[in-house]
């Protein structure tokens, strides 16, 4: 059936964030959403387990995406230059058309501590996946753990940033002046 | 009635962790924490709310702590220096007394999923401390915020390092050790 419904994912997205934002995340029932994409609570659950899961589903690919470019990284390239290959390559995720979703979706997580509390879990366990990816490039411990730790650390604050109201750099232009930063602050 | 119980709540620690460790966290009581602490299950709430808090109810001592050492901090020294004066300091509190206690919780913690959500938004709510109490040195955002984040990710590689089984160094000096490693990765 999955024919009739070719982009059923990103109505389901939409019409979620726009209830999250109209009434509340806890009062946002499936049904509600399904009717406002103007498709089934049916089809909804072929496509996200629950409706936490509308906010949360991209993070497997945003990982995959930084796993890989920390991978593909020169050789010879000391662990932080990897981290931060990964991180600017999440640009390729947090593009200008995923903004405005961005900053809805954020607006609704942290109005929310069970939502705040999974958006830690899903940070924690990328950085679990860019330690092992620098330990495979043969960076031992604990130097893989904390280029990891403090490569979630720029990326949290460069999202910030990125999502905030009155920001209007991109998002690559805003992590890359945090590695910056961030090589300021050490080097005081 | 509490001068009858004047250690009750080291004795009620005692008692939950070694149940923790014995039977599991899930399966353990507060009835079953009480009788082994030889106290009665009243007498447990009156300094607990519950059986997670015996794990999470030191945290407030442990971010005043550090709150306190950031702000007295000198009051030329670099923002990443001031977050270093916090993240010795919490030496005072995981002292070599407090290392067994501190490995058994650890291992507790890292067996639960619910536990470690819980200690990933303490981590968080300490991070937003050390921020705040950077800008009342004047720091601006975005370095409170990225050093606060920074501090933590240090904290935790530390912290993980010191609570592992073979390591025989004390908390500073590996947190120092730890902070030296990061001095080096960002310089690379």
């Amino acid at each position: 059936m999955a024919r009739w419904e070719p982009d059923a994912e990103s109505r389901f997205r939409a019409a979620a964030i726009e209830l999250f934002a109209e009434v509340g995340y806890e009062q946002t029932t499936v049904a509600a959403i399904a009717e406002r994409a103007g498709l089934t609570a049916r089809t909804f659950f072929r496509h996200f387990a629950d409706k936490r899961e509308v906010l949360f589903n991209g993070s497997e690919n945003l990982q995959r995406l930084m796993v890989d470019a920390l991978a593909q990284a020169p050789a010879a390239a000391p662990a932080l230059e990897a981290v931060a290959a990964a991180l600017v390559k999440a640009g390729d995720f947090f593009d200008r058309d995923r903004r405005h979703y961005a900053r809805q979706r954020h607006a609704v997580i942290e109005a929310n501590a069970e939502l705040r509390e999974r958006e830690l879990i899903k940070l924690a366990t990328l950085s679990a996946a860019l330690a092992r990816a620098l330990r495979q490039r043969g960076i031992a411990e604990p130097e893989a753990s904390l280029a990891a730790e403090t490569g979630i650390a720029v990326f949290r604050i460069a999202f910030a940033q990125w999502v905030g109201k009155s920001e209007r750099r991109g998002y690559v232009e805003i992590v890359n002046d945090s590695l910056a930063r961030l090589r300021a602050l050490t080097a005081d």
